[in-house]
Order: structure tokens, then C-alpha cells, then sequence
């Protein structure tokens, strides 16, 4: 019993030293995405924009996106700059898509029978960060998907970079900058 | 002769002096919006976003919309500050809304069926101004909008003030900010 007690405090020590070591060097908090360790960007939603989008998922609902880009990306989709420099970082804000019966009662007299929709609630969050050596083997990209704030699991992020492979020839991005 | 060529003279001199003076107020610039003398705010394309919407003009085509905010705007918009102070502006770009087959391909992996919409080309802007005093007579808020860096004409700006008014109790707004 002595040896079995021994050996159960040795694997919790053990298991607490790994844990922390991890977090310390900022790749698996709870808090950050699995495989990357990215975090939340503080004031991501402040970004300045840099395109809106709509998906129409068969039988999964709708949303309305918009992608924001901190200074370092803003600056390179402005000048068409590919590869996009280290420090680049595009955050994908989803959210739902509502009909909105206040606008459409609106825009019914000057336009009648328009459809207007607006944004609901935030759905999730995407992050891709630019750092050409740390993330070498995923086109220089590290990424993360979070949900209420918690970053998705390691399936969901072992998908985001082959899902982004065929933007290939415009540095992995999807979105582009419209005046 | 002489007579006709000296009132020729003063009339053209005089609406020189008048066009000049409406000029130097800033009032009816070609470059400014009609009745309320709205320009184009510098820069504004980098605000904050505030939200984003969608619509679709029955037969006259469809839009993605985003709605962003100069830092005091947005700072009421965060706070739920109403009305919203003198000095608040809001832009509302509004882009043509196209289908994306380089999206759809590969959504259509992972989310068979998924529709793709992106912004296409920027139809128009349109700004919202605050200032209480100057613009007392429609609810504090001056109005414009740009197509191709040109305001629209009279009778355009002559809709704005009433088509905002059944969001009176939000200040005017139809845009609500989401997180």
C-alpha cells in the first residue's frame, strides 16, 4: 500500500510539474487553442475592418461574419503585401443572422418587400496569427477557433489548416479587402 | 453695350462671390451632402466596427452592410449612452452581396450544401452626424450619402431625416451593436 501511495503521489507531482511547465510556456492553457496556443487578442473586437461575409449552411442555420485585422494585416491587405508579415493577425467574428421585422417595416414604404437581416448573437471566434517560424509547418499560420471564450478541441484544429490549403496562392487568407 | 457688358460683369462677379462664401461654410461644396453640408469623413473607412446586415431589395438586388463608428460614437454604442453625443459619426458602407464559388468549394466539404456570400463593390455610404444645435431640426443628426464620392441630391437627403424616424427611441439609429 505504502509503494502504491508512493507511486500515486509521484504521478500527481509529476502530472502538476507537466502542467504547469505547459502552461508556462503558453501552448496548452485552457484558455488557449490546442496544437497553436493561441489566445483571445485583447480589443480584437476593435480591429478595424476588413470584410463582410454570409454563410448559408444547408439545414445549419445562418450567419453574418465579419473579418477585422489588427495594424501589422490591415496594412498588408491594403498594399496587397503576400506573404502576410509576422504579427499579422485576422480574427473571423461569427454571428448569427435574424430577420429584422423593425427594419423591414422601415424599408417596406420606400422598397417594398425587402428582406432586411441583422446580427443576433455571437456564435464563435477565429484567430489566424502570422509567425513564420513558430508556425512553419502550417504556412507560417497559427490558429484558433473559440466558442463562449473557450477554445474547440484538437479535431476541430487539426481541420483548420487543410480547410485553408486552397487559399494557398493568397497566403491561406480567404477574405479580401474591398474599399 | 457698355451698360449690359458692366451688369454682365457684376452678375457673374457676384455669384463668384457667392459661390465662394457658400464654399468657405461649407455648406453646398459639390463634394457635401445637401441641406446639411456632410462630407465625407476622413479616414472613415477604419473606424470601428459597430455591425453588420444584410439586404435584399425585392427584384433591385442585394447588399452586405457594415455600420462602423468614430471612437465616440462607439464608445456610446458600448455604453448604451442615449442620445448619443455631439461629435458621434456613423458610416454605413454598403457593398453589393456576390456568391463565392472559391468559398463554396471548399465548404462544401465539411458543410455539403453551404452558400457563400462575400462583398462585391461598395455601392454607397452614408454618414450620420451629431450635432444638437446644428441639425436641432432632425433629431441632432446631420445626414449624407456618397456613391462614388458624390453626394446624392436633394430630394435623396430629404428622405433620410424620415426614414430614420421610427427609431426615434434609439436615438435615430437602427444599428444596435453586438459583441
Amino acid at each position: 500500500m505504502k509503494r502504491i501511495g508512493f507511486l500515486l503521489l509521484a504521478v500527481v507531482t509529476v502530472a502538476g510539474v507537466v502542467a504547469h511547465m505547459v502552461r508556462a510556456t503558453g501552448q496548452s492553457d485552457e484558455d488557449s487553442s490546442p496544437i497553436y496556443g493561441v489566445k483571445i487578442p485583447t480589443g480584437y473586437r476593435d480591429w478595424k475592418l476588413i470584410a463582410v461575409n454570409q454563410l448559408l449552411f444547408a439545414g445549419k442555420g445562418e450567419q453574418l461574419r465579419a473579418q477585422l485585422g489588427n495594424d501589422i494585416a490591415i496594412k498588408a491587405f491594403k498594399e496587397g503585401t503576400l506573404p502576410f508579415p509576422d504579427g499579422s493577425i485576422i480574427a473571423a467574428v461569427h454571428w448569427t443572422r435574424v430577420p429584422s421585422e423593425d427594419n423591414n417595416k422601415v424599408l417596406d414604404g420606400p422598397f417594398p418587400g425587402t428582406q432586411s437581416f441583422v446580427i443576433g448573437s455571437l456564435v464563435n471566434v477565429q484567430f489566424m496569427v502570422k509567425d513564420s517560424k513558430k508556425y512553419a509547418a502550417t504556412g507560417g499560420w497559427g490558429f484558433a477557433d473559440f466558442k463562449d471564450g473557450k477554445p474547440g478541441d484538437k479535431a476541430l484544429h487539426e481541420a483548420c489548416f487543410p480547410c485553408h490549403a486552397p487559399a494557398k496562392d493568397r497566403d491561406y487568407i480567404f477574405a479580401r479587402y474591398v474599399r
